[in-house]
């Protein structure tokens, strides 16, 4: 039986891969030489391909890794000496905190409660949002407990204070699409907080939102995807995109003596990025296959597939703001448009069997919500025709 | 024009691949969850595979990685404190201490020439090799400036003496088959150092030797390969195997604190594994592949595959003894069995290009051996009738 895959990634390929894959073959792209030319011209026909189909402009170095959480490694080793601080929405903006933990740093973290967004308070700009969830910022550490205690003061009073933002703060860590919530942050919101802080380091995992999200990359130090979400592609393949400032703070802890990692530092990355080659053999035929997505999206129009995307989001939420399962995320402003999170009257397993019945894959809930949320990927390997073939099954 | 890829990796596709490929499309292994149970099976089947080609026993434990080149990485974040030693034969050698170097530890070096082997001084054992090479063992630290002196001293006159590897060295690092270089180190020499240095660990880099290498895994610590080479497979993919006493060290450093990276330390490794899965989203795909390629190598039979190695490799040394073209590794029992380094008298791009015309593509020396040499891959992918029809050119 042909199946659709609505999971939330690794999903459904994008429908010219095995096209491509079949050419890959014959092309014996498996076992050219990753220090060969023919490689040089993939690498740089990729570059040149992302920067056109996501906007990232030559200031900014676009480099290959192996996932989206070896992105976050690469990050906090990077360009945090000690503080960085991760607005949490979700089990990866979390796995983002543990990372920067985990690597002996002191993050810090701000929490909402799950399928719930960010409201954050601008007050230097005039704009002020309601708080409508309890909230809190935790500290790792015992010496910013004044910091932590004045912040979530505040933030218990109007959502999150952006000037409570401790000084010493390095880096801020926002997951803008967080998959196991289908929460998604508005952009806005990111970039009025680099405005008002444009000392700190903006770092953001665009994961499962990439290529739908639209980025002002003047506005964000670092970003990451991989490909196994909104590009369709096999796993084994992230992407991280860093700012002339991000670049600069990982030359200065470089000089500074810190460790900063080995073969994936982003020096040795620049390094070798310069001759169009990676430090290691990468995944090359899943940048064959990414170099040839991005064209095929490039053809279909980046504007239309974002048109696209939201077409079918709306379908998605009306249609189950209307039945007993109702979308996760309420507040509209919130909402994923390419992870959509529904909560089940009667449990996931039953929804997830009957549709798997028909050959629709959808994914379960994430961690503690595995048992009551169904999960509906709405990347843009998914038609319109799959989602209503999906939805007439409910 | 059909090609054959006798470079030393990526390579040769294993003669199944594509036909593999084109099953897991089938069987849509791109897109299913790596979280579910038909990726759990996969992952299970793998591992008692690679247990039972390469004879691996069930105290060791066995991780995926994205290539050998993080192996190096998270070999040293893992198990070493300060100090590791690294046996020096070629730039993946280098690589390795480079690492170490990168990653703040304070890591010792003994460099033999390129193209040469390690005569070791075995004292305790009463054997004894003679000095053939100029030797040295460098330090990065001033601090362990006398024991390097004496160690070079004493390995200027008979070799490397084994006992003069610092008290202090937690880990001992050997690229057991060195790419660049085409020189191996023989498996007994490495048994008997850590004969007496039982309380040592040992590190050991089989990138470009699995699966022809034969190990006793009971003497060996760390053991690590990626697939692109003798595998045949597309790159993307490393596999490391950890014995109890590594395991053990990675726990001590982890209680004491110290940074052993976040989702790849060992720790978070295991926890994954314990339920068939990878912390994130690994290259499923290549892990199908080497599953598929690992039952059929099991079919073939290991040591019919061993015997065939090194009949290959005899008929190019063999060869390649009576042209002007003469093998790089003079010393036949430091000669590789798998990669196969040619000094060629007229420069190595004549030869690449005029065998290119024919369809064989092999690789270039490495680094500043590139215009002078060429490699040739002996992995399993190669046929002896390929290995004939090579050398009919010549």
């Amino acid at each position: 039986m042909k199946r659709i895959f609505f999971t939330p990634g690794p999903s459904q390929l994008y429908p010219t891969v095995k096209k491509h894959i079949a050419q890959a073959l014959k092309e014996d792209i498996p076992s050219i030489s990753h220090r060969g030319s023919v490689y040089q011209e993939l690498s740089k026909k990729l570059k040149d391909g992302l920067r056109r189909l996501l906007d990232i402009p030559e200031t900014h170095k676009i480099y290959f890794l192996s996932s989206g959480t070896e992105a976050m490694e690469r990050v906090i080793e990077n360009v945090v000496q000690t503080s960085s601080l991760h607005f949490v929405n979700g089990a990866f903006a979390e796995r983002f905190f543990k990372a920067a933990e985990e690597l002996k740093k002191k993050p810090q973290k701000y929490e909402v409660p799950l399928g719930e967004g960010f409201h954050f308070n601008f007050r230097h700009s005039g704009k002020r949002t309601e708080r409508a969830h309890p909230e809190s910022l935790d500290v790792g550490d015992a010496g910013q407990a004044r910091l932590a205690k004045a912040s979530a003061e505040r933030a218990s009073m109007t959502g999150f204070d952006i000037s409570a933002i401790p000084s010493d703060t390095e880096l801020l860590c926002f997951t803008q699409n967080e998959t196991s919530t289908g929460v998604a942050i508005p952009m806005e919101d990111i970039y009025q907080i680099k405005k008002q802080h444009p000392e700190k380091l903006i770092a953001l995992d665009i994961v499962s939102s990439a290529p739908y999200v639209t980025i002002d990359f003047s506005k964000i130090d670092i970003t990451f995807f991989s490909v196994q979400k909104g590009f369709g592609l096999p796993a084994g393949l992230g992407v991280i995109i860093v700012s002339p400032q991000a670049f600069e703070k990982t030359k200065l802890l470089s000089e500074k003596g810190l460790n900063i990692g080995s073969y994936h530092n982003f020096l040795s990355l620049e390094q070798s990025s310069l001759k169009e080659q990676t430090p290691e053999t990468p995944n090359v035929l899943d940048m064959y296959l990414l170099q040839k997505v991005v064209e095929d999206m490039l053809v279909v129009g980046i504007e239309k597939i974002r048109k696209e995307t939201e077409e079918k989001a709306s379908i998605l939420y009306d249609f189950f703001e209307k039945t007993k399962n109702k979308p996760f995320v309420k507040d509209t402003r919130f909402r994923s448009q390419t992870v959509i999170l529904v909560q089940t009257l009667d449990g996931s397993k039953v929804v997830i069997e009957k549709l798997k019945e028909k050959g629709f894959i959808v994914g379960s809930g994430y961690g503690e919500l595995k048992d009551t949320q169904i999960r509906i990927a709405n990347f843009p390997a998914i038609t319109k025709k799959d989602v209503e073939s999906l939805l007439e099954i409910f």
